[in-house]
C-alpha cells in the first residue's frame, strides 16, 4: 500500500510553550516528503524525529503569521549549508519571497539550489500542484490575514495485475487491463479486466485547515476527506475570543468534521493557556468521536 | 556581590545539530537580562532553562548570518503576544530593522511595545550603551560580512560603608566616604575613607567574539577581559578551512586568550562536523588551560 502519513512537528498556537512547538507537519506520500507550515524550530524538530530535511522537495505555507513560517529561513539556510543542489518548490503567500530574499541578501548568501516559488492567492479554492502521486488544492480559510488550507489528494491509482492469472497473456495487454479496460482478442475472446486485476486502493485525501474561524464557505473543499486536520485553539467557553481572533473552538472543530463527513479528525494549534490537552480532546470527541490530538512526534496513517 | 553571569543558549555554528542550537547567550548583570545573539529557537531555549524572556530589555546582534539572529523575530512576536509594553532596545547591523519590519507588516502586527533600534557600524570599536551597571563597547571582528563582538564592562562601583564603624558619624558624610574622599570635620579631625569603608569590588568585563578569523587588530579591545568568549569553530588541522570561511580554530582561540591576558576563556560556535567536543576543548587547553566549553544550559560566573 502506498505510504500516506503525516508526522506532527508542532501543535502550538502563536507562542511556543510546554514543549509544544509552533505549526509544522511533515506529509510522507509514497516516500516523498511534503512540509506543511514551518514554525520556528521546525528544523530542530525534524532532527529530533529523525526525518531528513534534505528529502523535502515541496513546502506549503498557509499564511504569514510567524508561528507558521518563522522556521523557513533557517531550514532553507541549513539545506544550503549542507550542500543541497536540487530545487525546492515553495507554495506560499506572495510576500514570503520578499521576506526570504532580503535575508539572503544581507547574509550575502547565494543559494546553491533554486527556489521555485509559487505564490498562492487566497481568494478561491484551486489546484496548485500535481505530480504522479498527488494533487494539492487550496482551501480558502477565514482568518485575520489571507490564509489558505490545503487538501492533499492521492491520484486514482491503476488496478493491480493478479500475477498468477496474467502469466500466460501478452504483456502488451497489461496497461489496458490495469486501466480497467476489457480486451477483445483476434479470436473474438474477451479478456475482462476484472478477471485479471484487483481493484486499485481508493485514493485518500488529507485536508489541512491551519488557522480559521468556523465558516461554511470552505466546507465544500474539505468534504469527505479521509482525514481532516483542523485547528482547535480554544475551548468552546471562549467562543467570543475565538471569533474575535478568527480561530475555532474544539467543539466547532468536531462539528466541522461531522457536517463534512470526514472519517477522522486531528486537532491542533492549541492556545498557550492550556497546559494539558485532554479537555480539548474530550470536547471535540463529544461531537465527533474519531478525533485525535495532533501533538509533537505523533505519526498518523491517513 | 553584584550578579554578573552568562548562560549559554546555543553553541552550534551555522546549522543546529546534536542538540546544539545556534548562537545565543543570556547575560545577567545585577538581575537585568541582556541577550547576546539570537539564533533560531532562542525563545524555546529560554523557556527550557526557565529564563523569562520578558525580563530582557536589551538585545545585541553581532551580525546578519542567520545562525545569530533567525530567532529574533519569533522572540519579539511572542513578547508582543504576551502583552509586553516596555521598550526593547536592539543593537544590531542596520538592515536588521528592515528585516523585522517587513515581517511585522505582512503579519499585520502592530507591536504593542516600542523597539528602540540602534544601528551598529562595524568599522571601529566604540561605546554603544551605558547604564548604571554596565558599559558596552563593540569589537571589530574579521568575518565574511560586517561583524562586531561586544565587551560588557561593569562600571566602577563605590566603596562600601563598614556598618559598625559608621553608625556614629553623620549620614551626610556617607556619600563622600563611599567615593573614597576623606572628610575634615569642623574640629579639625579627619575621617579617612579607608577607615570607614571597604574597597569596591573591582569591575569585571566579559568579551564576546562571535564569528571571526584570527586578526590582531581587535586584540586591543578585548585585552585583559576577565572572561573571553571566543568562537572556535574548527580543530587546528582545518586551519585552511577556518581562514577560508573567516573562522577561528580551537588552538587559535587559546592563543588569543593567552596573548591578551584574559583570566578565563569560553569556547563555542562548534562546527556540525564534531559530534563530541572534548578534543576541541583539549586543543584549546593545550595553549590556555583555564578554558571551558560554552555549551547549552551552562551558566558561568564572570
Amino acid at each position: 500500500m502506498m505510504k500516506f502519513e503525516v508526522t506532527i512537528l508542532g501543535s502550538s498556537s502563536a507562542t511556543p510553550v510546554f514543549n509544544r512547538n509552533p505549526s509544522a507537519q511533515l506529509l510522507n506520500c509514497n516516500e516523498k516528503y511534503y512540509l506543511i507550515d514551518c514554525g520556528e524550530g521546525t528544523q530542530q524538530q525534524l532532527t529530533k524525529y529523525n526525518l531528513k530535511a534534505a528529502r523535502i522537495d515541496h513546502i506549503f505555507i498557509s499564511h504569514l503569521h510567524g508561528d507558521h513560517y518563522f522556521g523557513l529561513i533557517g531550514l532553507l539556510s541549513s539545506l544550503h549549508l549542507n550542500g543541497r543542489i536540487k530545487p525546492m518548490q515553495i507554495f506560499a503567500p506572495t510576500p514570503l519571497l520578499e521576506i526570504l530574499e532580503i535575508q539572503f541578501k544581507y547574509s550575502d548568501t547565494n543559494l546553491r539550489y533554486p527556489i521555485e516559488f509559487f505564490p498562492i492567492e487566497a481568494d478561491e479554492s484551486k489546484q496548485i500542484f500535481e505530480n504522479q502521486d498527488l494533487i494539492v488544492k487550496t482551501v480558502v480559510l477565514n482568518h485575520r490575514i489571507p490564509t489558505t488550507g490545503f487538501v492533499f489528494q492521492q491520484k486514482p491509482r491503476q488496478r493491480k495485475l493478479i500475477k498468477e492469472k496474467t502469466e500466460d497473456i501478452p504483456m502488451a495487454y497489461y496497461a489496458a487491463l490495469k486501466k480497467g479496460k476489457d480486451i477483445e482478442q483476434s479470436n473474438g475472446e474477451i479478456l475482462r479486466s476484472e478477471d485479471f486485476t484487483t481493484p486499485a486502493e481508493p485514493p485518500r485525501s488529507y485536508a489541512y485547515c491551519s488557522d480559521t474561524m468556523y465558516d461554511e464557505r470552505y466546507f465544500e473543499t474539505i468534504k469527505e476527506s479521509d482525514t481532516l486536520y483542523h485547528e482547535a485553539t480554544f475551548m468552546h467557553e471562549l467562543l467570543d475570543r475565538a471569533n474575535e481572533t478568527h480561530h475555532t473552538t474544539a467543539k466547532q472543530a468536531g462539528e466541522i468534521a461531522k457536517i463534512n463527513g470526514v472519517k477522522k479528525l486531528l486537532i491542533g494549534h492549541f492556545s498557550s493557556r492550556y497546559k494539558t490537552l485532554q479537555m480539548l480532546l474530550e470536547e471535540t470527541q463529544s461531537v465527533f468521536e474519531n478525533t485525535e490530538l495532533a501533538v509533537e512526534g505523533r505519526t498518523f496513517q491517513l
